[in-house]
């Protein structure tokens, strides 16, 4: 493997790689992404087709799709009321009568398994700086639930739940606001022990509090309402899907900049690790998943372990999640490790990042802020790949969550990233 | 002044001091309040009368009352309907037709002047492990309030609506549920930056959380309720007054333990500081306030500050607030000083406390206990005195707050308790 030292030709060539970069992070750090209203997603995300689905990671067929992956296209389809069990879902799937295309390519981003269907209802967020808006769906709490590949009626009727009840109320309960601007939630929470990816406990209920009064002023059915206000409450991943949407949102401004090494995307879809590079186009550098390391839940080992999945990378990809751990101590009771790992990780992050967040900062850091803009260069000179929080799923589809942990993607991911580089920018 | 040597001497006078000590701080951990209901002063605080008001610290007349003191004890006349101005004030209360007592005598506590009248709702906790109950008023939020002696019609307005509004509604919803733990909710909020004293975000939006489906769910006024959820979201100190009546309830049931040298109760009424030794019965030990060091709001300094005044340095009584620094980082925007200043805090009040917390739990300092239980004797043998993070009120009646930082109450406070204790227990 032949590295180049990009910092040093960059002038040669005529090109301001510095300046290329500086441009990704700034459009990345000043996005603005506001959640605005809630829609279906037939309805609302650019692209979105009856017979299409929408999933983490880069694109993936069944037959190369994980167990969590399959089992959450199976309950989709039995959603849709277009299959009735797995054989089902997977005959539509293999004959092409159902689409399979990643979140990514839809301006929209989902946790785990990630699959978003045409009739489930999405978050709107709009970048008031940009203009440029982004979609998640809504985070349907622990235990056995969609994204991560469970499908009994158990799953199902929460889902329906979530779309005939929460979803209205949410809807109208936003659109009653002037929005609710996830960056400043985010940097308040950032403040409040979270990291935005796999601890949002003070996300969560900082939004179940914005939440409640315009919640208790639309309704017309108070049980409901309660009842809502007590699943967002008591769900300490309520705001999971909003800020996955915010960053996509960033992100997505920082992509595309001519001559950037800023890494703009990561995502797992549970076989492939996938990442895209800002001055790449979109093009998907891809290398099969590791195996997360954490604590699993009791009767759960790393046997049970599912490759990493989920698009809730795109919050490392912003400058939150691992790389802002040093906010969070307390996750390592969830993660492992202990609170000078933590700390550890956001300064090793630093290394191989652009710049610190304008406004995301971490006051046990003396208010530094937060690792930002994953640089290709320095991850590939100096060895070190991104640390990321993330959920297990069980490997099979229909079980669930088995734990949660720590997870580096491959380093030969941007190794091919950086060689695919210097070939399309004619450095030799 | 002679010091004592207490630790070497109480084995000849046949008295485990460190058995007394031990059972006053296990008492004070195991105490679980739970906030279980609501209601006027009159009909539930022991000992309220028509004629009484409760104010914050030890005992104090008209002639030395502080600013602030004034102007909360006239805005709770006016309040009542007693008074219409601070001159008929002054006459009730220095005729004797309005008496003064402490809320500490009243199983209460009251923040900054504390004052708490007749016909004011009240948070009822219940310590369920011992079953003593305590109390405390409605938290008024920020701007021109009656606990920092303001008392103009806008803050007696305000007053009104949470009296009239706010606790019917509050009274139900606690009440229709099995209660609110306040020992779990800090126990959570020291895991997301607070430290339960002047840094109460997150626990008001627990708080609120909670709340939420409560309120929503008895309301028969939802507009009326989506205003009271909307005051609770946007003040963080909402859950400052349950918390204090929480505190109260750990700390009486370690009062009044034969031979404990812990420092039970800390509270200042703008013009006194006091403080109640375990072993020492109900006397307090007063000296002179100090005056807080800190950041003063734009167009206020030092020269506008009112002594240092509050029932709120319960919450250092308990393990948390100054003690608890470490875990709230972010506090020192607000109170001045870095965050090594407050991991700092934190640490040298290990050195006059008698245990580390069971409950209460510090995750950057590899979730540690925080320093719990007072003890006379370290902090005059070290010559370090308790560590305090408060308000900071206008020296004048009628105005406000005017910044927030840190004091530490005079050294002399505890010689004096030390030398009474020598005293009363015939050490010489």
């Amino acid at each position: 493997m032949t590295y180049y030292p990009l910092n040093l030709v960059e002038k040669e060539l005529g090109m301001d790689i510095e300046k290329a970069n500086q441009e990704a992070v700034e459009r990345m750090m000043e996005a603005r992404p506001v959640l605005v209203g809630l829609g279906k997603a037939i309805d609302v995300i650019p692209g979105m087709k009856d017979n299409l689905l929408l999933h983490a990671g880069p694109p993936i067929t069944w037959e190369r799709a994980s167990g969590p992956m399959r089992g959450a296209i199976t309950g989709a389809l039995i959603f849709e009321g277009k299959a009735k069990d797995m054989e089902e879902a997977q005959k539509l799937v293999e004959s092409g009568d159902i689409e399979l295309e990643p979140c990514h390519h839809h301006q929209a981003a989902g946790p785990m398994a990630g699959v978003i269907c045409p009739s489930m209802s999405v978050y709107i967020l709009e970048n008031t700086t940009h203009g440029n808006k982004s979609y998640s769906n809504l985070n349907e709490g622990y235990g056995k639930v969609l994204r991560y590949g469970a499908y009994s009626e158990e799953v199902l009727a929460k889902l329906r739940w979530m779309e005939d009840v929460m979803a209205p109320l949410l809807k109208e309960a936003i659109e009653s606001s002037d929005g609710i601007d996830i960056r400043s939630l985010l940097a308040e929470s950032l403040h409040m022990g979270d990291e935005g990816h796999n601890r949002n406990k003070a996300g969560s209920i900082l939004f179940t509090a914005k939440l409640a009064p315009l919640i208790t002023a639309v309704t017309k059915d108070n049980k409901a309402a309660s009842e809502v206000l007590a699943f967002l409450g008591e769900n300490a991943l309520s705001v999971l899907n909003p800020v996955m949407a915010a960053c996509k949102a960033m992100s997505d401004v920082a992509h595309g900049i001519e001559g950037s090494t800023i890494v703009s995307v990561m995502a797992r879809n549970g076989t492939d690790f996938g990442i895209r590079i800002s001055g790449l186009g979109d093009r998907w550098f891809t290398a099969p998943v590791p195996t997360p390391k954490g604590l699993y839940f009791p009767g759960y080992t790393e046997e049970d372990a599912s490759g990493d999945i989920g698009d809730s990378t795109i919050t490392e990809s912003a400058g939150i999640g691992g790389f802002a751990m040093a906010s969070a101590p307390a996750i390592v009771n969830f993660v492992s490790g202990t609170p000078k790992d933590a700390i550890n990780t956001t300064m090793e992050m630093y290394e191989i990042t652009y710049t610190e967040h304008k406004y995301f900062t971490i006051p046990s850091l003396d208010f530094r802020g937060t690792p930002t803009g994953m640089d290709l260069r320095k991850i590939v000179e100096k060895n070190i790949t991104p640390r990321i929080n993330t959920g297990i799923a069980h490997k099979e589809a229909g079980i669930g969550q088995v734990g949660a942990g720590l997870v580096r993607p491959p380093i030969t991911l941007f190794q091919e990233a950086l060689l695919a580089y210097a070939e399309h920018y004619k450095i030799s």
